[in-house]
């Protein structure tokens, strides 16, 4: 019964997410902390120390061999820091080596929540069974991931996978990242729910002017949110063709709350795809929603702990509850 | 001094070159036809074969352990087949399975030419010692292959990092591939040469108006030929800036025609690298010329042949003449 478990930290802007994790992706416990991101970096620092210490009181505890960090990018694998965006008090903070200090020792391992929720995808979701896949959260923002010849590919520091900000019109808007035309600055719920506006969508009654709401209006049949989820599917279909040219994946799988729309979404993504996706060895790729729900970060962060290559053979592919 | 040596065939649309290579990467014996390119694949075929058994006359010969193929893409590695655009009698042409013959059985590894490319530079040009790397031609056509993690990443099919197709400018001009504003179609050597003169630039008295006078122009000082590698400039850096993003590299090397246009090119590129690569983990990539010459695919197909994992330990890094 020793060292059949994962520790798993899920790090983000709004909670500090906490789990022990069984080698077939079941939570057997949870704890959890809102993220006091406007405070300095040792106030959000005590926060994830809560989460760890909350678990470390379960029975199951001493059966931890590994902790998996999914964090707010970006992250520093290398150097086993974090700077996420929305944490101004964290800047090249030390989270790993606090991490295995709290946890008494655990190894470690840290990855960013694009490549987390990759995992996650890979392990139990719709990646499942593919040895090549982009799976991506387009949310707030655009973020993602990559397996490649069948094991994900954090990159160095990682956070290869980072779709949301590769450039997909060059002469474009500019982003807050510094460059222009990112796929994230097209694409993304508030830049669906800003375009529509500017275009003269009008909120109903209740005001609702998130990309939610225009999702709602483009199933309504409304042409000028239809035609904002065109363009947002127009620049995620030239980024997913851009990733599948450079490194060859045969499926791109789409989470987060802007893929909730559904059709009004991958009726146009797909469609799309087939314009800039041409070349014979990715003409064939498919795209489809993601499977995992609000829990991937935790099961990609347990995957990571089990994913070092000696530790792989009991990790249990396909399962979950 | 039993399999020592590998066998590598270069296949173009112009000539077939074939040689006979060694550990350190020195061209032992070398043997070239002209590619029949408009015949029927038999005949261009006969070529390849005639090639082979040229090569099969040396005394080196019994030394092969493995022949190394770097061909005009698309090919697809998988199924040991090529369709090289510029040679119309071969599509789905099962090369590998013809050239396994005509050796006399010597296993047989291909790629694709940009991928060669990269591994001629990873082995013995500017991309030695560099574990993430993306290599590019930029010249008639825009190719490219990528390391990743230490290793030659060809992708399943043995295409990937073919950056020249992927688009930078999703509204851009229609590229031959059947997408928009791709890499090639701003920055390849025949469209910055119809772009300069669409803007006015006229060609000297002997009427070249090639990418090569564009340069001579440009650093000579005319803003319209200059203009036009700056555009070129701009659509590589995004299309780097998005490799880096997506699996991180270190650096990227450029070799090809247009490369040897010098500061013309890389003063600007770097300037616009600036602006496109923006988030930490990509901030740090330098941009570099190759410097492996006309060999290097020829050497890079050597290199694929003693690729495999467990031939590597004899492979001398770091070689060469």
């Amino acid at each position: 019964m020793q060292n059949d478990i994962v520790a798993a930290l899920d790090i983000g802007g709004t909670k500090i997410a906490g789990a022990l994790v069984d080698l077939r992706g079941r939570i057997l416990v949870r704890a959890q902390r809102p993220t006091p991101a406007q405070e300095d970096g040792e106030t959000v620092m005590r926060a994830v120390e809560a989460v760890v210490a909350e678990l470390s009181t379960s029975s199951h505890w001493p059966r931890a061999r590994a902790l998996g960090i999914g964090s707010a990018g970006p992250v520093d694998a290398s150097k086993g820091t974090v700077s996420p965006v929305n944490v101004p008090g964290w800047r090249g903070f030390p989270l790993v080596e606090r991490v295995i200090a709290a946890s008494g020792g655990l190894p470690v391992e840290l990855i960013g929540d694009g490549v987390a929720i990759t995992a996650a995808e890979h392990w139990q979701g719709a990646a499942q069974g593919y040895d090549n896949a982009l799976c991506m959260v387009v949310s707030t923002g655009v973020g993602g991931g990559l397996v490649l010849g069948g094991r994900l590919h954090p990159g160095p520091t990682g956070n290869a996978g980072h779709i949301g900000h590769i450039s997909v019109d060059l002469d474009g808007d500019p982003c807050p990242c510094g460059a222009r035309g990112c796929v994230e600055r097209i694409a993304s719920g508030p830049n669906i729910a800003r375009r529509a506006v500017r275009d003269g969508w009008v909120p109903g009654p209740d005001g609702d002017s998130s990309a939610a709401a225009v999702a709602a209006a483009a199933r309504a049949g409304d042409p000028v949110a239809r035609a904002s989820f065109e363009r947002a599917a127009q620049a995620l279909a030239a980024g997913i063709a851009a990733t599948a040219t450079l490194v060859e994946i045969d499926i791109a799988v789409i989470g987060g709350g802007v893929a909730k729309a559904g059709d009004v979404l991958f009726v146009p993504l797909r469609r799309a795809l087939r314009d800039y996706a041409t070349l014979s060895f990715v003409s064939g790729l498919t795209v489809t929603p993601a499977v995992t729900g609000t829990d991937a970060g935790l099961i990609g962060a347990a995957a990571a702990a089990l994913g070092a290559p000696e530790r792989r053979r009991d990790m249990v592919v396909g399962g979950g509850a």
